[in-house]
């Protein structure tokens, strides 16, 4: 008997069947005596009708009228899902985000949450109830409704979990778990069982996007064991937990790629301070946002700098870069969209200084040339050209024994 | 300048274009320096499209749960409205039911209005905002979400108007106002520029569908002037008021008619206390609602009932009647599916009692047979075979002069 927070997402109740086996999953964990709360997302393609509406009124709709009409989605799942299980015979009652008082700030379109009330969820849980709350929604203090951004009913399903000290938060989405790296271009690729909210926060933001990273870093803060499982599939799913819930350390947990980037270079700029503000700040005013950024060593007072940016904003960003070289006096502005940027976590990097080495030599014997590194205490980035991605992933994925049981850690 | 709340129903905001068309109305309104208070029904077709979903799940939805999903429609109309108004470069601000606390009982799927909260909508309007409300919902003190049932906006909509003491309750639909009789069979039928709410209220429930028969009460209770106007056709409307605001005051109203009942008779039951009671209590049990009652006068202590129900009812109220019937030795029991009521509505009745006879008459001269009588203060209803039904209303709205505009109430 444990109290267990489970999230299912918009593919998993993307139709009347497939709400159905939910409720058929959340009633084989209640039938075992588990207090059970249930966070949903919409119905898949749901959001994107309702965006649709929105943008045939108004280019720009507001966001807090945008909030309350993209609520309903999550509304109308935690209702279906209810009613499935009251069918099956069990006790359900939905709440929403001002029922059970999510409390966010006033952020509308990408809230965060400040408060969960749990009084009234744990009063039903008592009762027997199973609860169900709508994901990805909240209310600002003048219960204004707010929604938490794309993904945010992890970021839900997380917080409510925390609220209520419950013993596990599993997140069931269309994938079974969280694997060494993309099974699309390793065919070896495998799935862990236990993998660090480190490591997790450094795959999330490098691409793997099972979960909304911002859910990680709050399982993190509260120390809520998350477990990524798939709706579709009998499995055990990844755990992500504390590191040192994790017995038996791994060098290397995963690698990942991103081929949404693009780099654009400055090429010998005066090397004097409040360069860099010049060149980034017009380029955070265009809401552009930077990923990496190398610097090199200064010739004559005089540098190049490197960065990269999203692809999609890599025209407006080749406008502004320019304008700011002429500027500058710069010698020159370069553009380069075949890139991708290839990178390998691991918390056991920080005991391992042989890491970087060893990836970047994998590299360079297989040819590939290694235009730009960045690096945190458990993850190395390096950019390189993009008809390299996939032989990049794999001799890397090899080479750190990613694809051996052996290799892999486990309790 | 004056206080209006408009409330538009589920066709006249169906589609992107009709609900830009809706703030263009607002809009202009606003424009002339009115408060503009707006009350939305959800999308028509939307309702049941939920409904449809739900009935996938189980056949018998909980109705709070049922609640839950309901309120979605109004939710995304009153968001998609304030968008347009704002892309038009007004204020606009939506509201849901728990937002403005459209304080209701727990009755799911028919609840009732008991408090509203108009500081917030106040507030609003002194800054300029156009404030739109989500018709059809609430909450209860618990904070459940409730809806008021079909046609539940109108109810709404009064309802804002009394707590607000506005100046006029306006209600935009798919007709231009209130007829003498239906023009489908009436050719020369004409719209009423005033009609009184009691009269308004004989109307509704004769099968006039314009406005939910609970908003006319809420209006006549808090003295709410109503409006039923089209969103689509520019017009006066009719004003639906109390009757001493209208000067001179006409014999009958209107003629309405009802072709879904039908009427059984059980011949010969003894005529003794409790009698009554028999026939009717299984029937009540058995959730059929029993419109007119007449029973004969007794002859050698037996009498025949005659009484009439929905025609969808009638093979259960039958076999219900069949079975009473052989427990009290009753003759026989007679059906009739093919019978119309046909009914006139006027204040001016009151003090006129030959209406009644020239009712009659006026039948009886076409040779049309009168099953029944039922009469009110301010209506007389007979059945009659179903073939005469439009002979009757014909012949009737000539009689009483409801063609004419000499015989028409006006200021």
């Amino acid at each position: 008997m444990a109290l267990i927070v489970q999230k299912y997402g918009g593919t998993s109740v993307a139709e009347v069947e497939r709400i159905r086996n939910v409720a058929r999953k959340v009633g084989a964990m209640r039938d075992k005596g588990n207090d059970m709360v249930i966070v949903l997302s919409a119905m898949s393609g749901e959001t994107d009708r309702l965006l649709r509406l929105a943008h045939q009124i108004a280019p720009n709709p507001s966001e807090r009228e945008m909030d309350v009409m993209m609520a309903t989605g999550e509304q109308v799942s935690v209702a279906l899902l209810a009613i499935a299980l009251q069918s099956m015979g069990y006790r359900a009652c939905s709440y929403l985000g001002h029922q059970v008082k999510i409390l966010t700030d006033r952020s509308f379109t990408k809230a965060r949450i400040k408060e969960i009330d749990r009084e009234k969820i744990l009063q039903d849980l008592k009762k027997g109830y199973v609860v169900i709350v709508a994901g990805f929604q909240g209310v600002d203090k003048e219960n204004n409704i707010t929604t938490l951004g794309r993904g945010g009913s992890d970021t839900s399903a997380v917080a409510i979990a925390a609220a209520l000290e419950a013993d596990v938060c599993e997140v069931y989405t269309d994938v079974d778990g969280i694997y060494t790296t993309d099974p699309n271009i390793c065919s070896n690729a495998r799935k862990r069982e236990k993998i660090s909210y480190d490591e997790m926060l450094e795959m999330a933001s490098l691409g793997a996007k099972v979960l909304q990273i911002r859910s990680v870093g709050l399982a993190k803060k509260f120390n809520v064991p998350l477990c990524v499982k798939s709706t579709f599939i009998e499995g055990t799913g990844t755990v992500v937990t504390r590191e040192d819930m994790i017995m038996e350390k791994v060098l290397v947990a995963g690698i990942t790629y991103d081929t949404k980037e693009a780099k654009i270079t400055i090429k010998s700029v005066p090397d004097v301070p409040g360069v860099a503000a010049r060149i980034f700040e017009p380029l955070s005013n265009a809401n552009i946002v930077v990923d990496m950024i190398i610097q090199n060593a200064s010739v004559d007072g005089k540098a190049d700098v490197t960065f990269t940016i999203p692809k999609a904003d890599y025209r407006k960003a080749m406008e502004i870069v320019r304008r700011v070289g002429r500027e500058m006096d710069a010698l020159d502005v370069q553009g380069d969209e075949n890139i991708a940027k290839v990178s390998i976590v691991g918390t056991g990097m920080r005991d391992h200084p042989g890491v970087a080495a060893q990836m970047f030599s994998t590299l360079g014997n297989e040819g590939i040339n290694i235009m730009m590194i960045s690096t945190s205490e458990i993850k190395i980035s390096c950019v390189i050209e993009d008809k390299y991605t996939e032989l990049a992933v794999r001799v890397l994925h090899d080479v750190f024994g990613l694809a051996e049981p052996s290799a892999q850690g486990s309790t």
